[in-house]
């Protein structure tokens, strides 16, 4: 399927009118189903909306997120439904993942409700120990970033994107090595969708933890945006907006380098700023 | 709690750093447990992120956006943590809603899965269908809205938003008359929770379907929009951003006029288009 959808209509300015025809982001449903590998037993996980386009990626980085997957061996397959009894436009939004007995477990638990459910209340601070549980490993690495490759980046996100995508049309997430090379981008409707498909497409390829490298994001750095990150060993997480509040929390906790408002020779630093050096960096094109 | 926290950040621009303080948007999880009247049962519904502020607002919104609450009576009490136990700060992330029998059990219908579950897969019209069965009557309105109403409808929204809020610190969403008067607004960080404030406000004054009613998002309008004002019974939705193919098909679907980037007098019509007179109004101020 497309990402993107041909549209017609009526655009209005001051009292003027005319038809015309634009390009809109195409959203539809995907439905993740996972299933042990002897097939005794399947449930849907959760149905999300997304720009199609990766969805095997989009399922592996979902669930990696969600802590499902642990091991590569987690993932036996990635299928759309064999079932010749579904219509071809249906088996295009629904993936069936194939888990080992634990990562099924796992599954079933937090559809359940019976992983996440916590009996004394939730607080920033359980948000943060439910990604990082005391004595867990912080994200730890030795690059030092220069602040010359950091302006260059959002450039070359753009650069990268299609005419649609770069007036905002589409999220993206990119991936970069630390001398500002663009290993990966990924686009969809939503940012968290655009990430854990880069997480995906590397998790799949048995490249996580993603050591080292620079995650872009081309909107606002969330909670959810940073744990992502964490999960995948990011060690530096970078947006074009700002970051919320619990962001910079986790940030700082994970030990990852939260830079916000990377824009126009600008940033911001709001957690581990040590690891970005002064050095004045070239001029972005 | 407040929306907005002063936090310290570096600030680089070029080779230059100085340390500067900023506000950022407040976000930490809130838990929405639902339980029956006599106590005997209660289940966590979910826990997700938002901007603190109108809390039981976002519960009865969120419970009626998911189909949980119908009528009135469904929702006896909205309170905090009743158990000593519990810790201030953790019972200020917590509501718990005390539900009419039926519509618990619709709750809990959701949390396990057995009530958004499908066997044949999911598609866009699916996904419309579940939100319009068949035979549903559609958002049905005699009100034109003026064009020059429309145009003014940015600028009001804004001038009723906090400074931080108005930089693009948080997303809003405001319920308009269709003379362009503003009859509410709710921020949060996430533009949907926004629009479940902004609902579940009006649900709970008895208010709902906000017939005639304009739902103005400072956002995109995808999918969720379109289907929080489908449920809601509000006929023009209007947003500063693109819609996506799949908000355009339901508000087609719905009978709501869908209206994007509305800004700088000027917007698109994406469906139910007669409903906007070409009448020349004020220009914003």
């Amino acid at each position: 399927m497309n990402p993107v959808e041909r549209i017609r209509l009526r655009a209005r300015e001051g009292d003027l009118e005319e038809e015309r025809t634009d390009s809109l982001a195409v959203e539809e449903p995907l439905e993740i189903r996972v299933q042990t590998d002897d097939g005794a037993a399947a449930i849907t996980f959760v149905t999300t909306m997304r720009t199609p386009g990766h969805d095997e990626e989009l399922t592996a980085g979902l669930l990696f997120a969600e802590g499902v997957l642990e091991a590569r061996a987690d993932i036996v397959a990635l299928e759309r439904p064999a079932d010749p009894r579904v219509d071809a436009d249906l088996r295009a939004n629904v993936v069936v993942a194939t888990l080992s007995p634990t990562a099924f477990a796992r599954a079933g638990g937090l559809v359940r409700g019976t992983v996440m459910g916590s009996a004394c209340g939730v607080c920033g601070r359980t948000s943060i120990e439910r990604v990082l549980p005391e004595g867990a490993r912080a994200v730890v690495t030795d690059v030092v970033l220069d602040a010359g490759v950091l302006f260059g980046l959002p450039g070359s996100l753009r650069r990268s994107q299609s005419v649609f995508a770069q007036t905002g049309g589409l999220h993206a997430a990119g991936l970069f090595t630390p001398a500002g090379e663009l290993r990966a981008i990924r686009e969809d409707i939503g940012r968290h969708n655009a990430t854990d498909k880069l997480v995906g497409a590397h998790w799949l390829a048995g490249e996580v933890p993603l050591r080292d490298q620079v995650l872009l994001v081309s909107g606002r750095a969330g909670f959810e945006i940073v744990q992502k990150a964490c999960s995948a060993g990011i060690p530096f997480v970078a947006s074009v907006s700002a970051p919320s509040s619990l962001a910079v929390e986790l940030a700082e906790a994970a030990g990852i380098t939260l830079i916000g408002f990377l824009r126009d020779r600008r940033f911001n630093l709001y957690a581990h700023a040590g690891r970005v050096a002064r050095i004045d960096g070239p001029r972005p094109a």
